[in-house]
Formats: C-alpha cells, sequence, structure tokens
C-alpha cells in the first residue's frame, strides 16, 4: 500500500490551477445596474435590482434549478432565452417573494414586470430575464415595483462598480453579507495579441425571510466576445464542479438560478472552442464560480465553519465529486465537524453511500485513505494521530477533508458547512 | 381539477390494510434468547446477546446496509447465509462497537466469536450470524466477550418473552427506549384448517455512543413453516415499504441489518407463494416492521415529533415512495415541523426534489395538494387555511402530511423525524 501522505497529495491543491480572486465586484465593461426599494421586503432594505447592457444584447447562458417545482421567473427566464437566442438586454431582480408555487397568477405577475422592465429599458421583451428569492407562495407587489422600476429605469442604472456592489446588496435576503468576486484575465489572439478582459460575479446564497426557503442566485458578467453557445459550453462544466458541488441542508429550491453574460464590450479575440482563448476564459469563469459557491458554503444557515471536502483515487472525476458531495452533505459530519470532532468513521460511512445517477460508487474501504484537516487518520486500517491536536486544527473557519478512494484517477471537491443549533434555530424556532 | 379533499382521500390510509400491532416482544415457538454484560459498554449496560433455536434451525432471509463500507459482522453474516443456504441456528448480538473499518484483525475477531459461539451452542458455524452496533473504528473487547457467552450458552437461554425482552434491551445503544412488535395471526390450509403463528420483532434504532453512528438493527422471528427462498420473497418487498422509507439523518450506516427467522414450530400450513398463507403471512411481517420503523422514527436522535409522509396519485408505487422520502428527509421540511410551521413551500419544494434511481420525479406543481394534519394548504395553487390551528395541529406526538401529485395511482409513506437543536448537540457537542 503506498504510504497514505503520497496518496493524499496525489490531490494537486485545485484552487492552484485557477487564476486569483478579487473579492469584490467590479463592473465589466457594457453594462450598466442599479438597484432600489420597492416595498417587497419588509425591512425596507434594497429589494429591486436592475442590470441592463449599454449597447448591444449581450451573450447569455443559464442554468436553473433542476427542482421540478421551477418559480414563475425561471419559466419565464427559460422561454425568453430559448425565444431570444440567448440575447440578453436586461435583468429584473426582486428579493423578499420567490414567486414560486403562485399559479397562473404568478406566472401573469412575472410577465407584467417583465413587459415593464422592456419598456423601461427600450428593449425587446423576450431579451429580458428575471431573478427572484424568497418566500414561496406569496405574491409580488406588482403594482409598487412597477412604480420602483419607472423610477430606477433607465435614470438610476449606472456603469460604476457601486453600482454592480448596490446589486450584490439587493440580491441578498438575510446573507450575513454580499458576495461578489471578479478576475481579470488577458486573451491571446493567434498573432499574439492579447485583450484584457473582466469576468465578475455577484450572488446570494442561503438567505432566510419569514417564513423562508433557502435559494441560491448568481449573476455572473464579461465584457469578453463570445456567443451564446460558447457561454454554454462553458458554463456547464463550470457549475458541475462548483454550485452543483455546494451544499448547505440538501435541499434544491425553486428558484435557484445562474446566469452568466457577455458584453464583447472589452473587443479582442471571441471566445471559440479550440482557441487559445478558450481556456484562460474557462479558468476565468471557474475562479469566479468557485470562489462564489465558497463564499455562499461560509455563509450557510447557522454555519461557523466551511468545510471544504477534496477526493481523489476514484474512477474518474464524476465519481470523486459524489463521493465529495456525500461527505460534505452528511448530517453526521457536519455535526462532527461543528463538534471540533475527527471522527473519521462518519467520513468513511458518508463515502459509502454515495451514489451516481442512482449507482453505487465504488469504494473499497481496503483502499481508502482519510485526512483531516492535513493529518492522516485512516489508510485501510486506523491510523493512531493525536485526536488533541486535530481538534484543535478543526476550530479553524474552514476544514478540509481528504479522502482517496485508491481506485482511479478521478479527482474532485465539494463545499459546504457545519451543522449548528443555530441552523435549526433559524428554521423551526419561531410559528406561523 | 378534483377537489383536494378527494383527491388526498384516495389514500386509504395504509394501516388498514395491516393487522394489527402489540407493542411487546412474544418469543415465538422454537427460539430461546438471552443477554448479558460482556464489558464492552463503558456503562456495564447488556451488551451482550444470543438468539439461538430450540431444536431444527431456522430458515433465515435477511437484508444488509447498502453503505460500500460495510461492517465485519455484516461480511461473515453474507458469508455464512450464502454457505448454509440460509439455515440459522444461532445469531449473537454485540452493542457498543460496530466493528466496522477495523481491517483484517476486526475480520478475525469476528469469526473467533462466530466460532465460540457455534461450539457453546453446538451448532455448525455456518448456521450462525453476527449483529453489531456502535462505534466505528474501535476493535471487540474478543476475549472478555467469549468469557461472557461460556456464562450466557446454553444455560443463561430461555424461551420466555423476558429472554426476548432482555434482547431487545440489549441491541439499545443510547436508544430511549426498547423497540418491540407482534402480530398473531392464523394462516389457512386449502382444507381449511387454521395454525395460529407468531410474527415478533424487536429492534435498534437510532441511538449514540461516544464516539458514534447512529445504526439500524431489526430481528424478526416467527414460528411459521417456510422456507429461506419464501423468507426471501416475503422480505425484500416488506423492507421496501417499511424500513427503506425511514429517514432519521439521510446516513446510512454501515452495520444497518434486518434477520428474518422462521422456526416452522408451530406447526401448520407451509407458507408458499400463491397459498391461502402468503399473504396473511407477509401483511404480519408487513405490520411487525412498519411498526418497528415507526417506533425507530419516533426515538430519532433528538426527535420530539414521528413525520409521516403519505403520497398518492404518482405514476407508481416507487415514485410515491421516493417523494415521500424525500419530504420526510428534507431538513428545512423536518426544521417546520419542530417549528409548527405549516410551510407548504418547503413541501412542495422537497417534492419536487424527489429521484427515483437517479431520474427525476414527475412533478406537476399545477397538479399538486398537500395536506399538513388533514387540513389541504395547497391545491395547484395556494388555498386559504388557519395558519394558527394548523400550527396547533402540528404540536402532536405524530404529524401526517399528505401529498397527492395527480399523476397516477401509486401511493405510498415514509417515516422520519423533526430535525431539533438536541440533535445537533447529541451529535457534536463533544470533543475528542
Amino acid at each position: 500500500m503506498t504510504g497514505t501522505l503520497d496518496r493524499l497529495d496525489r490531490l494537486a491543491p485545485l484552487p492552484d490551477q485557477l487564476p486569483e480572486v478579487a473579492l469584490a465586484a467590479h463592473m465589466p465593461a457594457g453594462f450598466r445596474a442599479g438597484a432600489t426599494r420597492a416595498g417587497i421586503k419588509a425591512s425596507g432594505a434594497l429589494d429591486l435590482g436592475v442590470l441592463a447592457t449599454t449597447g448591444e444584447p449581450a451573450s447569455a447562458a443559464a442554468t436553473f434549478t433542476t427542482n421540478r417545482v421551477q418559480a414563475a421567473p425561471v419559466r419565464l427566464s427559460r422561454a425568453n432565452l430559448e425565444a431570444s437566442g440567448g440575447r440578453v438586454a436586461a435583468v429584473i431582480s426582486t428579493s423578499g417573494c420567490a414567486n414560486a408555487a403562485t399559479g397562473a397568477e404568478g406566472d401573469r405577475d412575472q410577465r407584467d414586470l417583465g413587459d415593464a422592465l422592456a419598456a423601461a429599458a427600450g428593449v425587446a421583451v423576450e431579451q429580458t430575464l428575471a431573478l427572484s428569492t424568497g418566500l414561496i407562495g406569496s405574491r409580488l407587489p406588482v403594482v409598487s415595483i412597477r412604480a420602483a422600476l419607472g423610477r430606477l429605469v433607465p435614470d438610476g442604472l449606472a456603469t460604476t462598480d457601486a453600482a454592480l456592489a448596490a446589486l450584490a446588496e439587493q440580491l441578498r435576503t438575510t446573507d450575513s453579507r454580499a458576495k461578489a468576486a471578479t478576475v481579470r484575465v488577458s486573451l491571446a489572439s493567434v498573432d499574439g495579441a492579447t485583450s484584457p478582459v473582466t469576468v465578475t460575479g455577484v450572488a446570494k446564497g442561503v438567505g432566510m425571510i419569514h417564513p423562508r426557503m433557502a435559494t441560491m442566485l448568481a449573476l455572473v458578467l464579461t465584457d469578453a466576445v463570445a456567443s451564446p453557445a460558447m457561454l454554454r459550453a462553458v458554463l456547464g462544466p463550470v457549475v458541475e464542479r462548483t454550485w452543483n458541488q455546494l451544499t448547505v441542508d440538501g435541499d434544491t429550491s425553486t428558484n435557484d438560478t445562474v446566469f452568466l453574460l457577455a458584453s464583447g464590450a472589452a473587443g479582442g479575440p471571441s471566445v471559440e472552442q479550440g482557441s487559445v482563448a478558450f481556456a484562460p476564459f474557462a479558468a476565468a469563469v471557474e475562479a469566479v464560480a468557485r470562489s462564489l459557491a465558497r463564499q455562499q458554503a461560509a455563509d450557510g444557515e447557522g454555519a461557523t465553519t466551511l468545510l471544504t471536502c477534496q477526493v481523489s483515487g476514484a474512477p474518474d472525476d464524476g465519481h470523486a465529486r459524489a463521493v465529495a458531495r456525500e461527505v460534505v452533505g452528511s448530517s453526521l459530519v457536519k455535526a462532527a465537524i461543528h463538534g471540533h470532532d475527527p471522527n473519521w468513521g462518519r467520513i468513511a460511512a458518508a463515502a459509502g453511500n454515495a451514489l451516481l445517477d442512482g449507482a453505487p460508487v465504488p469504494v473499497e474501504v481496503d483502499r481508502l485513505a482519510i485526512a483531516i484537516a492535513g493529518v492522516p487518520v485512516f489508510d485501510g486500517e486506523p491510523i493512531p494521530f493525536d485526536r488533541h491536536a486535530v481538534s484543535r486544527a478543526m476550530a479553524a473557519p474552514e476544514v478540509l477533508l481528504r479522502v482517496d478512494l485508491g481506485l482511479g484517477d478521478g479527482r474532485g471537491e465539494a463545499f459546504g458547512c457545519d451543522l449548528t443549533e443555530q441552523y435549526v434555530v433559524e428554521n423551526s424556532a419561531y410559528s406561523t
């Protein structure tokens, strides 16, 4: 048997392969944004945001919740993207109300807002998208939102970083902080000329309203030149490796949405598959997505610890990601992390439960190796280790679990958080 | 659209189809049992149990954990059942130590105990089975267990109900109470003669030791006459509808085991597929299994409320069971139950997340109906209801959620419990 440290070191830390991220929103060329108060949130906080292009419509790609119960903004955005062929000129974002399970009236409300946005921004209605988050089953206050929209568009929109930061702020429900990430990267043409582009993202994670539903929304913007088809080719695998590897409580909401919009305003080479620009652009998008997913995990309901599980030695990357998801999603592992308890038996048991497309992931306990916070604790059999030292290391803001299956070259990671009494309090300690 | 009450009433309460259950252990003819202290549990509680037949070996069927990491007792029991062709003369049960992830030494320990049991009981070693539960990664204290086994077998075994109750007590780790259920049923022959038989079960649910791993074990005994093949035919579908529909925290342990043993000592007709005895016998086994699963759910770690979800209107029963499992397994639903919050949006969202063999279960929100504690709250769109009255009804020891998908005739149910601060405390609030 190879030494555990050697085996676990086979998993080069994944972030090293990605460009560095700045934890701030920087508005890419070609976009403008703004946010205001429309009376949805009882708190009076920002609850209406708009993003629009400054010139031509942007290229767009999107991923939506896999929940079979899909909110009205998700249904409308899907239909519009289809109708427009992936061209987007404006996005409306409302927070404090999910507009989900609201029947035909909910769909009509959402269309009314799309019509109002298109009229105010002077764009085609099928070139609009919608994001919303909040309570399931309640109706949007359409009249007050239309009034606020009239004040915001177009005069309240700006191309500044502050305007994009306001949009990030507006996305929050009870996220404890706004979430943003930016990468700047130079894309090379075949002739060797390079053009700097910006990829920036804002997101909301698992906040709550009263009563509430955790919801994940993200908006990634770039001034790079890319077709809708190319953005889809980039976004799919990125979401697989980042947001689809994020779990706070295992519940997928009715509203989860990720939009990737490219204005093309930076000029330079078009991002094409096989071109020299493709890989650096995809890596920039992935770095932004990964950072936002980690910010969301760290800010999970009641969470005190960001939990990352990196898996190596799987038959392929998909199996590795499935094991990583199962480990960070296990209630028993999450509770042990909260208790700073190096209880590797729960990690081994969670790994053994992993499914991929409904089929068990091959896990052989004799080949399994586990390290907690850098300390090997299992290698086919228990390894003696200093439990108190590992427990102290688990008091850090982030705990890294590494699992090697010893079966192949597949690798992957997943992001979660500890399970705390506060999670239960936030989700139960009130009665309607 | 059919009225919600009508649609939800299509789901006849499933228990009505099953015989009544007594919540006690009654020793069927042909078995003897006993329990003692072997020094595994630091508390000094009963931690060694033995079940043996009084005459010929019993017919046996078993289901085991689907976790890829399987404990030594699971591996040994599988091998012995295969070698013996489903004939079992004795079972050893240890509690306080899972003997999982203990490598080759753990397998040798378990074989040593099987050898000692076979010698003491005077039976063939391949006709023994093993159950164990407790900490993953620690070794069984074989020397002290062998010594205790020598005192227990054969002189400490008895054919009394009290002896079986002691075995139920021994199975506990930190279950708050022992779990038992019995059905007595008369099996008819083709000639019209009837023979009374007993089906009884004892089980442990989600207790804990320090450090700990939730584990589910159950032993169902009967004096009916049935072949191993017939017991397997009965047990498979029963486990699908009962124990596989039980969730406390979504973690499947390395040790989960169900044994169904038939001594044949009651005489009477042999249970054969297509015989008049088959359906009543299968119903008796299912009633015992369902009762034990519900007792386990009600006693889930930190639980205050038994949560049952009954689903109707699915394309088939498998899809209905998948939706029911997803609802009772949702952290957000479980927390809402704890808070007596009739938050039907979380139920709708959980239903929309259900997967069967990795594929989404069809759920159409326009056809979905939901009732909480008997009160319809959603029927394609929100229904006005008295939130305070429903919240008060949710303070009961059991809360029933009913979901109709409006798509077919498939029905199913699942059992779980609320998510409480105490669950988190029990699973995290200590450090090693």
